[in-house]
């Protein structure tokens, strides 16, 4: 019998083995060639590896390789000698004595795009068409370990705030946030949705957990095809119990944003200088009611408010400004949306019913939270659901937590990909999706 | 204009305060009443919290309570003196003086199950129609943060190899994993499908970052309704480039799992003790080849081989009996699948391409990963694409990878239910699956 012991003696070295152990002695390195420039009696050798480049030195007639035989795009393992090079990323390169391939790209291809250049200079559109090869550009790639961090960053600030990480079913029975904009599929001959929010699961989760969050997909088939709207986006929700009202949502949320980005600035700096990008400390987050606000604008920039139940996506760009400019903030929390605007699970104001107890995080002056109280009790829930002509029978299982008892409750969900969009002052929320979803877009 | 300032002074304790500041002097706690039992002059009302139970003691004439006005499923905040108490849960009970009530279930209803009780002894299918509440239950919950501890186990360890997290798309334009038993959906005039696996998207990874995973759910729409089968799961995934044979990833998983369990132990006890699951050290871990596993068993047990091809769930079992008896391991290694069953992407055994450079695992006789080495030059995948009958050029973007160069790489998928299923000895996935998905359920 044999037996799987588990990890066996490397052989070959990670850019952080040669920092830790010292830039001295022999080396053996493998990564992708992400570009050769041949100087006449040298050449050298750039290695892309996960944690960044390598630098290597190919010089006639000491390395035992034929320079010719190789091309951008294959993997290799190196063996040479480590030599102090403060030009080079991480202040050393490497000078070749042999180079062993380990697989090579497609005889006769060439790069669809220039992705060894620092900035690549190419379109969005031909980012998009070649994801899996634009993907591979240093710059591309560090907006997606920054997203890495921000997802960590949420789980871990609320694991410490004992919340629960819970798993909830992305095909269902029915849509939480109402409207068309579901998809809809055959599932065993009866109609099933894809969910547009874990709203419904994650207030069920409450009842047992008291605190849960989840990070995972949410699907909305939205016709519009703008900067800001995707088709499929990762969802950030958490939902806490025994509040004592909604500003402790607030509250988490500029706790949990202000752990993010000290995350970011801690164990992302990389990244973020490669993307000349400064995080500023959070400071206290500015708060104004929707009805202020519309109004405040509207007399600042002299407009006309046109809809009185909702804010204009322009709206919210002179709001982010005009808090930019007064308060010295990224951030301004907008409160008490009108309740015709926010959907059946949404907490009345007792001092106003026509507003709820909710609000939107703007930043940067574009929306990238909602959240809010969520009704607890039964009764009021479905008399909430009658008076916007909904059946209460077709929500049984979802009321079965109010007939039983909920407390009082409420969260929010972030766009993650809208986030990571503003936290890296991109134009577009395609810009930081791997692989976006929109209405003409389905692959790669 | 207002600020949220971040975390305001809470007025409440948590268990873990009262652990950590002493069980002395008064405390105010909220959570939902959970039982009352009425033993004449006092009453004990449990609280549940999150955290676990708290013991609160009702006494007559001292307490400014009717403790007829309590229920359960209300959710209170409690004002009370500690006192050390063995026999409560955490060592601890508070001597009622005041009750506030923050919530109450709907009038006149009754609990549909005894989710108060140490065991419910429900059925399966009500604990399943009834999930809202029935997850209430202890011993239900805490099967559910066993689960949250292995995908943060599962996370932790792979950071900590320098693996990048990803999250790929769920609505996709074809299917990895070839047959039918896919979901189908409208996308905007398009035929789009729910991903069976992030497979494509894995291997596009590598090419980018050298190791990903990603925890997310996938979707098989099977028909078959067995104790082991959902129809949307979260499947665990990695992926890691450069590596020297299909053996590293067997490497990874043994750490991997090892870490995981080290990590329940360390930080799940509490779960563990209440579900009595006593987690052993993971020795090295026995690994056979297909064949010869199937002649063991058919040696062994006196079984006629009917499927030359696949293991049957029942020699999967067998496999498990024997490799427990004769090695006292509960987990096993099966390697060298047929090519045959595997997908287009295996890499086949250059030895004998009948077979492939793949392996499942078997916990205590049962699947619970699936991996192997994937192709990663681009004329054997096209060829071996050939060869099925299948068309390249319905795989464009997947073959830009191969085409622009991949390294030598390989990965697997660990199905999240099915291993909390086998680690807590139950003897369904739907057990361990917060809202199972399966041909007749498709809620709650």
């Amino acid at each position: 019998m044999e037996f799987i012991r588990g990890f066996s003696q490397r052989k070959t070295s990670e850019i952080h083995d040669i920092l830790n152990q010292g830039v001295t002695g022999t080396v053996k390195i493998n990564g992708c060639i992400h570009s050769i420039r041949d100087m006449g009696e040298f050449a050298f050798v750039v290695l892309r590896k996960s944690e960044g480049l390598v630098q290597c030195v190919y010089e006639d007639g000491i390395s035992e390789i034929n320079l010719k035989s190789l091309k951008e795009g294959m993997t290799v393992e190196v063996e040479g000698l480590l030599h102090e090079e403060e030009r080079a990323p991480h202040g050393f390169e490497v000078r070749l004595r042999d180079i062993q391939i380990l697989s090579s790209p497609q005889e006769g291809t060439m790069m669809p795009l220039p992705i060894s250049k620092w900035k690549m200079n190419t379109s969005l559109e031909s980012k998009l068409a070649y994801r899996p090869i634009s993907l591979r550009n240093i710059r591309e790639r560090a907006k997606f370990k920054i997203q890495e961090g921000i997802v960590r960053g949420f789980r871990d600030f609320l694991f410490s705030q004992n919340f629960t990480e819970i798993r909830t079913p992305k095909i269902v029975a029915g849509n939480a946030e109402g409207g068309a904009n579901v998809f809809k599929l055959e599932y065993f001959g009866k109609k099933a949705f894809l969910a547009q929010s874990p709203q419904f699961y994650k207030q069920t989760m409450v009842g047992v957990y008291d605190r849960v969050f989840e990070a995972a997909p949410v699907f909305r088939a939205e016709k519009h095809n703008t900067t800001r709207h995707l088709n499929e986006y990762t969802s950030l929700d958490f939902e806490m119990g025994y509040i004592n009202g909604f500003e402790d949502i607030m509250e988490m949320e500029t706790e949990l944003l202000r752990y993010v980005f000290t995350l970011l600035n801690d164990k992302y700096a990389k990244e973020l200088k490669l993307l000349q990008i400064t995080l500023p400390e959070i400071k206290d987050i500015p708060s104004i009611r929707f009805d202020e606000a519309k109004l405040m604008v509207s007399e600042k920039y002299d407009r006309k408010i046109k809809n009185p139940y909702d804010l204009e996506p322009e709206e919210e760009v002179l709001i982010g400004k005009c808090i930019k400019e007064e308060y010295d903030s990224d951030f301004v929390f907008i409160t008490h949306y009108p309740s015709k605007k926010r959907p059946f699970y949404a907490m009345d104001d007792p001092a106003d019913p026509k507003f709820t107890l909710s609000f939107d995080l703007l930043y940067k002056g574009m929306e990238i939270t909602t959240g809010g109280q969520r009704i607890h009790d039964y009764d009021i829930q479905v008399e909430k659901m009658i008076s916007r002509g909904m059946n209460p029978e077709d929500f049984t299982n979802f009321l079965m937590i109010h007939k039983h008892g909920m407390p009082p409750h409420g969260g929010l969900g972030i766009g993650l990909e809208r986030l990571t969009m503003k936290l890296l002052d991109e134009q577009n929320v395609r810009e930081t999706t791997l692989f976006p979803r929109d209405v003409s877009r389905l692959e790669p």
